[in-house]
């Protein structure tokens, strides 16, 4: 049985650059090993979920693995606390958390709390407070981030942000989406805590002591992202795969453990564009020793896109080349190279444009598609496919797609 | 109005044979009249069900004959039993069936009773058997096949298969796959039957002559695919359109005939690589007199691909290609060219993998398709479509086609 390889650079796609005659960063990157495996494989274009769908990284990755974000999303929460080693149980609200910065009037300073780089403190110290009943746990995560987890009976993720994502304006008080009494409940105890941590920690030493140094305060838990943990089959019983998971940022880290895949730790792998790609790859290439499928997600591309940085999306593009030259020299082997979306460096943020996709394995149809780039993989031979058929797709490679009939 | 020739090469797509410098055997094969067919045709790629899915031939010629299989497929007995021409009716469960050999402990030694070549004289043992008030009707098919029908009430074809697939290993008792109790019942009186069945012709004089001249024992009824008979439109009923079955083996002619096509038979249409190609294709020309739909099933492809003779599959091809020679020269017709599904030799089995289709006629859009083969199919301007497509435009064609909105 071939191994699989499922390459997932983020942001990977793009618009035309000026400066780059039109090409894209990927187009204009020099990427002799991504162009070697669409030589010998066979190209095409994916929107995630459907034609027009700018999707998010969480529900892009859903779709990528074949469960249906219409279905199984409920909010980004679960796998962010997933991502950081939360343990979490069925009924949970999950919360995305930055410790921000407000002023006296409860208006937004910083989003980031001048990108604060340690939350345990404010973890530690609110952790297991209970409020109406409800347990919040709260856990440290990378930076200026933290999970919360709401535990308690009536509770409902259908509620809004504290966040206004945008600064100079008042925090949102956190309201019911819906006309039930769970999201009325669950909103209500939620802002009593945010505003409970808020008067605790706003003259905390700590916060003293930030200021002294000409920092900002961390004072506010600007809690978004509401999701409850969804149940769904982890992707071993949907497909029969042992699968891993090696990623740097926390979000993708817990996508892969919802779905039940286990998650390697590769050291240097830091989610950013400075990651060592290079040693991802190598990790994912051992362990085909253990696993049948391996989930490499390489981030830089999607940050630097959101930067607006076009040069140095073309260098990280580049970078990933390097790393990924072992994957085309394997034998019995899958491996597919695709993007979650577009995060096109004009827009600084996610487009519902197509990636391009390739799947170099000696099974497939090879085409004549002679470089990886979001032109050139449009006229392969995979055509336009959408993220639901990617994994009934490389089933189907492997000999192990279920008849349906007789 | 135009006629209409469906030839379906079964099993007709492939992926790269190496031996053949990674070219498939219909690429590899000389077609110089399929590749008129496709020069002066519409070309592209068909999923029969969709991308990614591995169809069953039954549930592929559902599709092609634009009968959604998620609506329509209860199952393959139905089509076996109605392609030996036993009358069915609404209700009946009808299940396929082989001759097969098991030891005395129930554990299968030959799943075709060492191809046993003549099921009749266990029909006519069995035909109208009664247990627990359910009628067996038992009718011989071709080879060690046998179709059975139960009739009766409370009857349901939610039931397993006796068929464990596997040599050594124990018979399978029937289940109900469902809570129903009608499957439960379906199931008990059909293990009951078969054990009547196995006793009473285990020692049968004719098995005991086998055993002497070295034959295996036929003496177990390996029963699967129950499925209930379906109630659909007929082809006539949906198009409009007198349509006629050229095909040689039983399912085929069993699909066509539970469509209301009449079928056509044809001396030397076997359903083997050894069969008369030609004559059907001639036969097909002749009947455009009395119908205007003419289905042609070509089956050798697919059993080539099955037992992995690339070489094989490419001569039985070349047959295919002079075989359909006359159909270029027609006037006044749309001959369609595809097939219902890939088999690809490395794989021994059907694949989701896409399959070439050409429409040739008068009336098509030509393209710059110069060869009738995967990958040059792949760039033709019919696109990719599924199977589902294929008749509402072969009757757009035609000029036929309702108009919707007006």
């Amino acid at each position: 049985m071939d191994k699989v390889f499922l390459i997932v650079i983020d942001g990977l796609g793009d618009r035309p650059i000026p400066a780059f005659g039109r090409k894209t960063p990927l187009e204009a990157a020099k990427t002799p090993n991504l162009d070697k495996l669409a030589r010998g494989g066979i190209s095409g274009v994916m929107h995630t979920i459907d034609i027009g769908v700018r999707p998010g990284s969480d529900t892009a990755h859903l779709a990528l693995f074949g469960y249906d974000p219409k279905t199984y999303y409920t909010g980004r929460g679960p796998f962010e606390v997933a991502g950081i080693n939360m343990e979490v149980r069925p009924g949970d609200v999950c919360l995305r958390v930055n410790m921000g910065t407000v002023d006296d009037n409860l208006v937004v300073v910083d989003r980031r709390a001048g990108r604060i780089d340690d939350t345990n403190p404010f973890a530690k110290k609110f952790n297991g407070t209970v409020v109406d009943g409800v347990k919040f746990l709260v856990k440290a995560g990378t930076g200026h981030r933290l999970g919360i987890i709401m535990r308690g009976k009536g509770l409902s993720s259908q509620i809004s942000s504290a966040d206004p994502k945008e600064l100079g304006v008042k925090l949102k008080t956190v309201e019911g989406l819906d006309a039930s009494k769970e999201a009325k409940f669950t909103a209500r105890v939620l802002n009593k805590f945010l505003l409970k941590v808020y008067k605790e920690i706003k003259d905390w030493p700590l916060n003293k002591q930030r200021v002294k140094v000409g920092k900002l305060p961390a004072n506010f838990m600007l809690a978004r992202g509401a999701g409850v943990y969804p149940e769904l089959p982890s992707f071993f019983d949907k497909y029969g795969l042992k699968a891993a998971c090696i990623a740097g940022a926390g979000l993708y880290k817990g996508v892969a453990k919802i779905l039940g895949m286990e998650v390697i730790d590769v050291p240097g792998a830091t989610g950013k564009p400075d990651s060592d790609v290079a040693a991802k790859i190598k990790k994912a290439i051992k362990a085909t020793h253990k696993f049948d499928f391996i989930f490499v997600h390489i981030k830089g591309a999607d940050t630097l896109g959101e930067d607006g940085n076009p040069e140095g999306k073309k260098a990280f593009i580049e970078k990933v080349d390097q790393a990924v030259a072992p994957l085309s020299k394997l034998k019995k082997s899958l491996v597919v190279v695709t993007a979650d979306h577009s995060t096109p460096c004009a827009l600084k943020n996610h487009s519902a444009d197509d990636v391009p996709i390739t799947i170099f394995g000696e099974s497939v149809r090879d085409d004549d598609v002679e470089a990886f780039g979001e032109r050139a993989c449009a006229k392969g031979r995979l055509g336009r496919i959408r993220g639901e058929h990617l994994m009934p797709i490389i089933i189907d490679l492997m000999g192990l797609a279920q008849m349906f009939g007789a």
